[in-house]
């Protein structure tokens, strides 16, 4: 194995320096640096406390490195203040040295004047590709696409295609698919790098086509694009338009990105944060995306709680009752996120044929009959033992239980399939929905329960 | 775009017919299917409800398509049952066309005695090489990797490398990397395949050879290959043992696979929910892997809440407080899960430099620090409101309220720091601790407060 690059992620000399100037006011960069993965060297400029120093270590890197390292930052918010506080001439010739994809991300997340100054310094050429691509919306298959890719005419030779690949070749780094194309670019199939090599030059290219298992058009959505590329194992897919000419491709790196991306997003969202809320947001951005889900579950809990004031009398009768609505109403919550969770995430990962949902509302309710009468009949000998052998706060603690841990699989199954059947991403609604429910059918059981047989 | 293959997923006709098959008893498979993408056949045998059904499929589809099918139903815990009900000369045949890495899969999840008759029923040579891989674990990397591979020496020219390629590519479909050895098929490097076919013919391999930017041995975790895998973009990564010989490697669609199951893992665990738990599964299962973790959360919530029954005085003569309680424990709950979410995803996506973590318990106090305030004033506003302007049952509410979420977003970014310190997985044990802590200092504030002030 070569070592031309130090292993991966740094080691751990390496890391604690790098820490260390990471704290620096002014970075006096160490020659290794450069020699890094840009993955590595992102996070290293990211760890920096001042900007002042990651533009000295920007500047300080060549071309193709401190390009590749901003490509890598996707994750920062304040990449393309970086970009834009380098001057032109280097803005741009980082800018060339990326692949088009990539620059109009950058350029993307630029102000509109800082945007307008950098491409008016690029080639117009390259300048045109990019503003092409910056028309499409940031989370589209448009927005994830190349328009670098190899293709060779459907009537060509293996040879003639071979030569043709080689010539495209140079300009595209890393390709993994040639696609075919015949009259006016329409896409007629791929053929494996692989299988022309192995082929006789002289055979038609039309003979080793291959079809296309799916195509994607620049208005998909990137998680579609990213669960027809997972489920069909590609290792890039054509963008095409309406006429099926091909606009450009989507290689695996960029969808295990939109994989990653969308399960935080689904992460975050279950957990009640809003997904513009990045991993490495400051304290003032995550108060702005959490208080108003906060704030809505403050007014559903308060109104969920608010059965509890109708009954204020037979509370001061029986305050053990102040004891077990929290504890119900916590079990339901806890198996009602259980049910979210599973059926949001069967709901994420999909599968073709769209069907299994509602069948899993009935698995969940006979789940809820399961644990419930579990549960409701570990608590409700605890109450009876605890409260001198009367047998109705026994009865009370079961039936409660066990309803609200009934109501939780059943809600935490079915109102995510009927959110998502109604086009509204489960994510977000579901847990304030079943939360409230719970808490709602936990104080209801416990106290009506209470003022009919105590 | 060829349509020898029906579009991705199926047309909505053919998915109706195929849900109606799904329910029959017997199933006569019309022609079209064979020509689906093995991912959606996959799809439409697991939807089969008689297992004789599902038998009638798999025969009557050609080896190549059965098998693949079979190695994409993946997610589906009865697949190797399936097989193993086929005669062992069928099976035999289908184990023969997969990839070494799903032939071994399938086979590991047979029972012993079936999977050493499969063995049997195969050449020798095959048998050996699936029975290597079947000593690795199946969540590490010898689990993931297949032998199968495309490799040249060092020493041969571009020309003489090509040729060996041919030769070798007829038996590995789908490869990607050409990996460069040494001797002792010590591992050099790579050369793309791109690069190859670019490079003049007589230029001796050993002046290609690009540095590997990553390894992985066979005992790595699947979710470290899956991790390094995505950090670096690799379309595929070598396997080498102790002395850096190559044994195998890692594709990008097996790590996309290991991304989806090791996220669906986190978002379930969060949950409460073991993750042994396939999203498929039956209820019996799902009670199984949910109710030791509810049992405990009735144990950790009992004894939070056990705390109010030393209080029941002060309820009985404030009944209201049975109000408060839940509200600002529940609030507190939601913070902490906010909280968890961030931290717990922050970790799973980790960073080269593993720091950033302490940090983020301070941002997370001063997040709640607002928040605690906002919410609780808006909660104290209310019940000052409500019971009649006492000025004390604000002050409570308040002070209750904002010190519960401060310690929710404490704990909620501290605890699964922590764990992951101790290499504990954060994401199981957090919840319950972060919870239990909530539930536990909003009682306690109420009560304690509303017992000085009131």
């Amino acid at each position: 194995m070569s070592s031309e690059r130090p292993p991966i992620g740094v080691d751990p000399t390496a890391q604690e320096e790098l820490r260390a100037l990471a704290q620096e006011e002014h970075i006096e960069l160490p020659d290794w640096v450069a020699g890094m993965h840009p993955s590595d060297i992102a996070d290293f400029v990211a760890s920096v406390t001042s900007e002042a120093g990651q533009l000295e270590i920007l500047e300080a890197l060549p071309d193709e490195v401190a390009s590749e390292t901003l490509a890598e930052m996707e994750e920062y918010e304040d990449r393309a203040e970086l970009l834009s506080a380098l001057d032109d001439k280097r803005g741009a010739a980082l800018l060339q040295e990326l692949a088009d994809d990539d620059a109009a991300d950058l350029l993307g997340e630029m102000e509109p004047d800082d945007r307008d100054r950098m491409l008016a310094a690029l080639p117009s050429t390259e300048a045109g590709e990019i503003r092409d691509l910056l028309r499409y919306g940031e989370e589209t298959a448009g927005g994830l696409m190349t328009t670098a890719l190899v293709s060779v005419a459907a009537e060509s030779s293996g040879g003639e295609a071979i030569a043709e690949i080689r010539r495209q070749g140079r300009e595209v780094e890393d390709f993994y698919s040639v696609f075919v194309v015949g009259d006016k670019d329409r896409l007629r199939g791929t053929v494996p790098l692989a299988d022309l090599i192995l082929a006789d030059p002289e055979a038609p290219v039309e003979s080793l086509v291959e079809p296309i298992s799916a195509v994607v058009h620049p208005g998909t959505d990137q998680e579609e694009v990213g669960r027809i590329m997972a489920r069909y194992n590609l290792v890039s897919i054509p963008v095409v338009d309406e006429e099926g000419a091909l606009l450009g491709q989507i290689t695996f790196d960029d969808v295990i990105d939109v994989i990653e991306a969308e399960t935080t997003e689904d992460i975050l969202k279950l957990a009640g944060v809003s997904d513009e809320e990045e991993l490495q947001a400051g304290w003032g951005d995550s108060v702005r995306s959490r208080l108003p889900w906060l704030t809505l579950n403050l007014v559903t809990a308060g109104l969920a709680a608010m059965v509890i004031l109708r009954f204020e009398g037979l509370i001061a009768q029986f305050a053990f009752l102040a004891f077990l609505m929290p504890v119900i109403a916590a079990l339901g919550g806890n198996t009602g996120t259980q049910a979210l969770a599973v059926t949001i995430r069967r709901i994420a990962v999909g599968d073709g044929l769209g069907s299994h949902h509602f069948p899993a509302v009935g698995k969940e309710v006979l789940v809820g009959l399961v644990n419930g009468l579990v549960l409701g009949g570990l608590f409700a000998a605890f109450a009876y033992l605890w409260w001198g052998g009367d047998p109705r706060i026994g009865l009370v603690v079961l039936l409660a239980m066990w309803a609200n841990i009934i109501v939780a699989g059943f809600a935490g199954a079915l109102i995510p399939t009927v959110l998502d059947r109604l086009g509204v991403d489960p994510a977000v609604a579901s847990s304030v929905f079943v939360h409230t429910l719970t808490d709602l059918v936990g104080f209801v059981m416990v106290l009506s329960l209470a003022s009919a047989l105590l």
